[in-house]
């Protein structure tokens, strides 16, 4: 809240003098030597805002079960840490904890969707945070709120990250949607003070922040120039994980994930797994347990073989091993098949995920 | 037409006897030597297919701008002689010397396809038809069909591979299309000798001819299982360029060109320079000439800044040159915009075309 002090300026604070505390006990002569502006060095002199944080704190508890996350907070969201000039407080409300100690995947999109769109987010969010991750969105019309009613319809984690305070639903109409999230065990996030009001320019701030908290985002409709397409490059930017649900070319909502894919490096998401397969190991293993859940006959990795393979492909299915790569024509010899009728049968074994292909034509079975 | 001789024993023949009258003019001992299958030496050296391949030739001449082009003629494309045991001769009728000189691009999908299938293979087939590129696709229902008609409302060039004779044209109802396509300047090809019916076991070997004249491969639409999938791995393990166009991932119909992208290495397209972009240099200039020709507002790479640009995006466009790359700080310095504000705007140059982004974030304009 000090003049001048954005999280540049406040990192610097912060490192050269270790906490808040030791900031707000400096020198003015210290101050002046990091080049601050001089209304912040004013302000931090005399402290002058100390009288209104109090008061943004004792509003905040009134609000209920809402907290101010500090940089250095042990419970400051841990990937969110590693973005370039994190947010050096958070607001949270709501199970946030639990929300962001769990992996979190990005779902946004455009707020003007197809309804392809719409059940796609809402599917997929639903598949996700009905296996233990948490969505994280926007709370906007269109994509995101289809995401977070995905992800409570499945008794699941979701975080909202407001570009508004706390206690500024926008838009409006959403303010019943964000009282189910944190009823349903969801969270409410931003970075932006009590009583801020809906602003342009702050969007692109809650859209980092989305991208921050998680392992990946998957952009699922957009258009040419939606603003999602900047949350994906962000998100790049990030190193997070970027993946986008593709549409049909015709459709001016697919435009801009189809680009992503053709042209920026997005993932392509067909389904659940093709998210969770990206995400680092030992989030994947505990997501993709050894025994099947029962993916809705999606999860063909772990179950045994689907009992409507042909022949061919159960016997070419036989000849395959996880750990031992087969070539085509080692296959080839001991199916006593045609390579092309084999090769015919792999791609459709590939297809339902059973097999995978690797470098130089050679075949494992999938686990 | 000599039993017991496929494409492998032919060729094994021709490398040792130099042409087909080496072969026939060959002591029946050197051909024991080449362990063929009996039956086969027998006819060799008997010539006893002689006269059926007179008939055979007398028929290709009655049904008219027909002929046989031999593995060894000039005549035989060039990019079909590359492939593993291409055809020793290949039956063509029409202007095949024409479509298969161009440069040919397959453009293949389900026989059962959606409206958008249809719709989009049509439109496609027109756009590169229409920069003279030969539409090469199998004369089956659906997408085949839609593309050969797409190239032929462009007045463009198609050619249309048969897994049947010449003179056996499948479906029956497709007997217009084929007779419309060689009226106006298109071809037929096939592998297979006169009379041959259609038979469920050579409409593969007809996809690996389509795959085998064409540089690249568009898979419009194909379902989990479809014959398309088989082509487009052909295509791929010949060497040539996979292309899929995505779809709605809730349309059974997209689900292979999908996974084709997601994870077969098959690129993405949006619109027919997509396509264009990967043939080769020679190929690409010459169909993408320095002056545009109005390709219907896609194709800004040539043109003059769109004049719907906002004012920062021409600011940014300004700053930028075709051979100096320029990094993304640099240009938040040079334009006194935010690096946030600054990458959407690269990001909406970008996906119009005009802008193209290097590693470590630095930015080109394209010419």
């Amino acid at each position: 809240m000090t003049p001048g002090v954005g999280p540049r300026a406040a990192a610097r604070l912060l490192e050269r003098f270790g906490s808040a505390e030791g900031v707000f006990g400096a020198l003015r002569s210290e101050l002046e030597r990091l080049r601050l502006r001089p209304e912040a060095v004013e302000s931090i002199a005399l402290r002058d805002r100390h009288a209104a944080a109090e008061v943004e704190l004792e509003r905040l508890r009134a609000l209920g079960g809402a907290e101010v996350l500090a940089l250095d907070d042990g419970a400051y969201p841990a990937l969110l840490r590693e973005i370039p000039d994190p947010p050096i407080t958070l607001y949270a409300r709501g199970a946030w904890r639990e929300c962001l100690e769990a992996p979190c995947v990005g779902v946004v999109g455009s707020r003007r969707c197809s309804t392809y769109g719409q059940n796609v987010a809402h599917l997929l969010a639903r598949e996700l945070a009905s296996r233990g991750l948490t969505v994280v969105s926007g709370l906007a019309r269109g994509i995101d709120a289809a995401a977070h009613r995905g992800a409570l319809e499945a008794g699941g984690r979701t975080a909202a990250v407001l570009g508004t305070g706390l206690d500024e639903v926008y838009p409006r109409d959403h303010r019943r949607l964000a009282d189910e999230i944190l009823g349903k065990g969801g969270a409410l996030v931003t970075q932006f003070p009590l009583g801020t009001p809906p602003a342009a320019e702050n969007f692109p701030y809650r859209n980092r922040i989305i991208s921050g908290l998680s392992l990946g985002v998957v952009v699922v409709e957009a258009s040419e120039l939606s603003g999602s397409l900047i949350t994906a490059r962000l998100a790049l930017e990030q190193g997070r994980e970027v993946f986008a649900v593709p549409g049909n070319i015709t459709s001016r909502n697919s435009f801009g994930t189809n680009f992503l894919i053709k042209g920026a490096g997005a993932k392509l998401v067909q389904q659940w797994q093709d998210v969770v397969a990206e995400l680092p190991a030992e989030v994947a293993s505990a997501l993709l347990p050894p025994e099947s859940e029962g993916g809705k006959g999606f999860d063909a990795r772990t179950a045994p073989p689907p009992a409507d393979l042909s022949e061919g492909e159960r016997a070419v299915l036989k000849l395959l091993t996880a750990d031992e790569p087969a070539h085509i024509d080692e296959l080839a010899g001991r199916s006593g098949l045609p390579v092309q009728e084999l090769s015919a049968l792999l791609l459709g074994l590939e297809m339902r995920e059973l097999v995978r292909q690797l470098p130089g034509r050679c075949f494992v079975r999938k686990m």
